[in-house]
This record gives structure tokens, C-alpha cells and sequence, in this order.
């Protein structure tokens, strides 16, 4: 994030879709217990008085404060959830279900709400919406377990042919669409409700907006390193939409993650102990994880 | 517009805001009577069967067929308003409300109705929204005054000082902020409800995005030529939208016109002879007029 991300300040500890159990309590806490199974996302902070936080959507308040790597209101530093132990305010704190595992629920505290943000408002609408969803990666294999369980229709879009078993097979998708061709691509045009665009990268958006219908919506969630490009005519003459979305509230925050144990999800992740994390982000780099690797920090050696 | 505006079919007869009496009547229409004033916007038809058709968002019509140049339902070339009659399908008129003379209504047809599109979803809301208006040519000069009398607070945006006198004294915006100002621009960020951009020219995104609100709603209506950038931070991190809109229906054409009658508003406008229109494209391509030449036609010697 431009305006955000500085330079790293070391010492840090990362970690940032962070599941644990209470082991203590401030005074004026009285949602949670002792013993309780609780989340933390990617921020733990955020001033408290503006537009955005008096109307629960925290994350865009200008002074949200990061899980690490942020100053918290007390001029520390603060440090992530790959440690042993963490403080945060309760207010930045989301009950786990009891029906979800420690590690089916990590994935949902930063990518599974950040997929799920932008799709709430049509939740309960009763229609089957037509959803594509552009990326196959954290973000975007739980962005196509949301559609489908919100009962759309869901096209996963793909720059080539190789997840198409994977998406179709696994993840239960209900068509592929392969970007590069153009025959398939035209074929599809004018059909899609809303497209969950989830690529961290430089890519052309015109080819997807023609994929919209009318007043269909494009949601921008990952972030690309260099400007993006449209033609204003694709916007104008069919009302098309783009429009970014930023993880999500706490609110919604704990609305996935009921959402997922009652639809009883399950998110695909691979465990791995905290002295694989090296050859974790390596595998990550190539894309070589289906979709997302959750440390196991209780159960690693951390001395 | 990339897909609709072909090479120029002679011979042929320009003139899409167009406003005359009714002189003879189909035998279907029981809406119109001989002697009723009358109007014709920027399409004369489209297929009356798809989603947009059906849904009264006949200009979003994949068929729509333009009001001049265009290929006619019997396969005849569409001619337009600078002429002595026309024959248009009852579906595409619009009834010029009594109290607005011909010459005021007319630029309400296009212009007019293309600054009111997107801002109707405000209408009786109650809340005095911060608007921004970019460009103050023929469509921003209306989208102020409209603006202004849905009640919403109105900035105009233009990259030179020149026009502040007349934003703020002739056309009653609140407020005027030069784009090229950086101080300036950065002291009103993140405040605007919405920005109508109506510049017809590639121009910078950016800096007009960071103005908006969370939330915040960029309408597109003017035409870039070349592909516009944006940063994908930008609208993810404020939650910021880009949104294209085309003219408007034929239903919302009406509307505005009622709208402007009931305001008692008025459009800056001056009446030129057909003999003069040369010389007024001449002047409009340098920016010379305010806002908009209106031709009578009627009032012309056409031999």
C-alpha cells in the first residue's frame, strides 16, 4: 500500500490473520472469556472518532494502525501473531465459531474478508447473480466459495487453461473462461453481474469489462504495482462500474467467519511449522501453494 | 464513440437536440396531439426487446440507433434536427413542458439530460451532498445548476483560475478549486460526495480521486480519447468508485425537463441562424461560447 506500507522496521514480528485463545483479560472486557478462540486481522488500531469508524468501516479511517509493522497509539512499534503471545483492543478481536478449526479460520481474517467485503451487499437478494472471479490465488479461492454459496453463478477467469480442473473440479465453479482467448472471451461478453478482480498485478481491464453487463461492477481488491488503464467509451456506453474495496470492517470480519462455519466451508491451505516459513514465502513467490499456508506457531519450536 | 461512430454517410443532416411542434400524428399516438411542443434527444430507437429496453435504459440499448448517421429499422440512414420536419417514433419524444420556451429546452435534450443521469439517484435523499463538477462547458455549466437545485453543496473544478468569476457569480457554485493547485487541492481532499466529470479529453485521475469521500462516486460522461489511468490504491484504499454514464433514458429526458420548468432554472445558451454554424463550430472549437449555440432552424431561411 503506497501511503502505507514505509520501510521495515526491525525488530518486527509479522503475522497478520491471527487465531489464538484468550489467556487474559483488561477490566472493561466483557465479550470475551478466558479460554475463548479468538481472530485478529490485519489492523489493530484506527482513531475512533471519524466518518469511518462511526460507521463501522474502520479499515478506511486514515489513521488505522497495522497489525505489525504500524506505530500504535502509544508510540510503539507494533508486532504481528507469529509470536506466542499478543495483546489488542478488544474492539480489533473477532469471535472464532466453534465449529471452525484454528486454521480453517486464519485464512478468513485477511482474504477471506477481503473477498467477502466487496459481495455482502447481495447477500439475501434472492437472485442468482452472474459472478466472475479474476485470480486464482488466497483471495480469489475463497472469493469463488463465497459466490457459490451466496447462490451465483460463478465463472472463474484465468489469463490461460491450467487451473480450469482446479477451479471447475475442486473449487466448484461453475464455468472457466480463459482471458487470452478472444473467441471465448467475446462468446461470454455482456453476462457477468460483477467480476471480484483479485490480481496483485498490471493487467488490462478492458477485456474484462466487457465481460459486464450493464451496470455491472468491477471490485478492485489487489492492489497493482503500476496504473491501471481503461477507455472511458467501455465505462460510458455500458454503465460499467470499478470500484476498490479494502479488506473489510470488523463487522464483516466476523460475518465471514459465521458466514463459513454455518455453510460449513472449508478453505484449502496447506500447515506448515514455523521453520518452513523461508521455503514457504519461495513456494508463494511461484505460486506453489494451494491457496495459502498457515504457520502453526503453538506447535512449532520457537526458541 | 469507438463503436458507433463510423465514417460520416452523406448526404446528411446533424441536429440531435431537437425541438419542434407536432404537425401530424401516427395512428397509434394518443400521447402527442398536432401543435404540442415536442422534443428528440440523441437516439430515435433501439430493439425494444433486451434487458436495457425493457428495464427504461433504452440508451444502454446495444441497438440503439442514433439520431443522426445512424442505419434506420428500415434500413434508411437516420437524418437530424437542422432540417424542416422529421418523422420520429412516439417512443423517443419527449413533451417540452409549457413554461420552457424551444430554445431553452433544447440543450436539456442531450447535455442536460447527460449531467442529470447520474445524479438523479440523489434526488429526495435529503442530504446536502458535496458535489464536484470537472469542466464547465456545455454539460458542467447544467450540472451545477442541477446540482445546485437538488440542494447539494457545488465545487467547481477547473485546472486554471479563469472561470472562477463565473463559476461563483453567474452559474451559483459554492465553491471553486483549481486543480493545478497542489496546496490547495491537497486542503480539500476527501470530501466530495461526487464529482461529474465532464471533460472530454484525456486528463488525470488521481488527483481529482483523492477529493473524494470514501465511497465517493467519479461519473464519467465526457469522452476521453485516449485510455485514462488510474492507481488501484487510490480505490481500494477509499473505497472509491469510477462509474461511466451515457446521456440518459427517455424517461429521464422528461424528467429533467419537468425539473427544469419546476425550478424555473435556466441555461446559459446563444441563438445563432443556420447561416452562422460554421462559424460557431469554429468558436466552440476554441472554447468561445456559453455555454451552448442553440440554431432556429424554423427561424432560418433554409433555400
Amino acid at each position: 500500500m503506497r501511503n502505507e506500507v514505509h520501510s521495515t522496521n526491525y525488530p518486527l514480528v509479522p503475522g497478520h490473520e491471527v487465531v489464538g485463545e484468550v489467556v487474559e483479560l483488561g477490566s472493561e472486557v466483557k465479550k470475551y472469556r478466558v479460554g475463548d478462540m479468538v481472530g485478529v486481522g490485519c489492523i489493530v488500531g484506527s482513531c475512533g472518532r471519524c466518518l469511518s469508524c462511526n460507521s463501522n468501516t474502520e479499515q478506511y479511517c486514515n489513521n488505522r494502525i497495522f497489525t505489525y509493522n504500524g506505530i500504535y497509539k502509544d508510540g510503539r512499534p507494533t508486532q504481528g501473531g507469529f509470536c506466542s503471545a499478543m495483546i489488542v483492543h478488544q474492539k480489533f478481536v473477532v469471535r472464532i465459531p466453534e465449529k471452525l478449526s484454528p486454521e480453517q479460520a486464519a485464512p478468513l481474517l485477511c482474504a477471506g474478508v477481503t473477498a467477502y467485503s466487496p459481495l455482502r451487499q447481495f447477500m439475501g437478494s434472492g437472485k442468482v447473480l452472474n459472478a466472475g472471479i479474476l485470480g486464482l490465488g488466497g483471495v480469489g479461492h475463497l472469493g469463488v466459495k463465497i459466490a457459490k454459496a451466496m447462490g451465483h453463478h460463478v465463472t472463474v477467469i484465468s489469463s490461460s487453461d491450467k487451473k480450469r480442473e482446479e477451479a471447475l473440479q475442486h473449487l466448484g465453479a461453475d464455468a472457466f473462461l480463459v482471458s487470452s482467448n478472444a473467441a471465448e472471451m467475446e462468446e461470454a461478453a455482456n453476462n457477468l453481474d460483477y467480476i471480484l478482480d483479485t490480481v496483485p498485478a498490471l493487467h488490462p481491464l478492458q477485456s474484462h469489462l466487457s465481460l459486464l453487463k450493464v451496470d455491472g461492477k468491477l471490485f478492485l481488491v489487489g492492489v497493482s504495482p503500476k496504473p491501471l488503464q481503461f477507455d472511458a467509451t467501455d465505462l460510458i456506453l455500458g454503465k460499467k462500474n470499478i470500484t476498490g474495496s479494502f479488506i473489510g470492517s470488523m463487522e464483516e470480519t466476523q460475518e465471514i467467519l459465521d458466514f463459513w462455519a454455518e455453510k460449513n466451508l472449508t478453505s484449502m491451505i496447506e500447515i506448515v511449522k514455523m521453520d518452513y516459513v523461508n521455503k514457504a514465502f519461495e513456494r508463494m513467490e511461484r505460486s506453489d501453494v494451494r491457496y495459502r499456508f498457515v504457520v502453526d506457531v503453538a506447535g512449532s519450536n520457537l526458541e
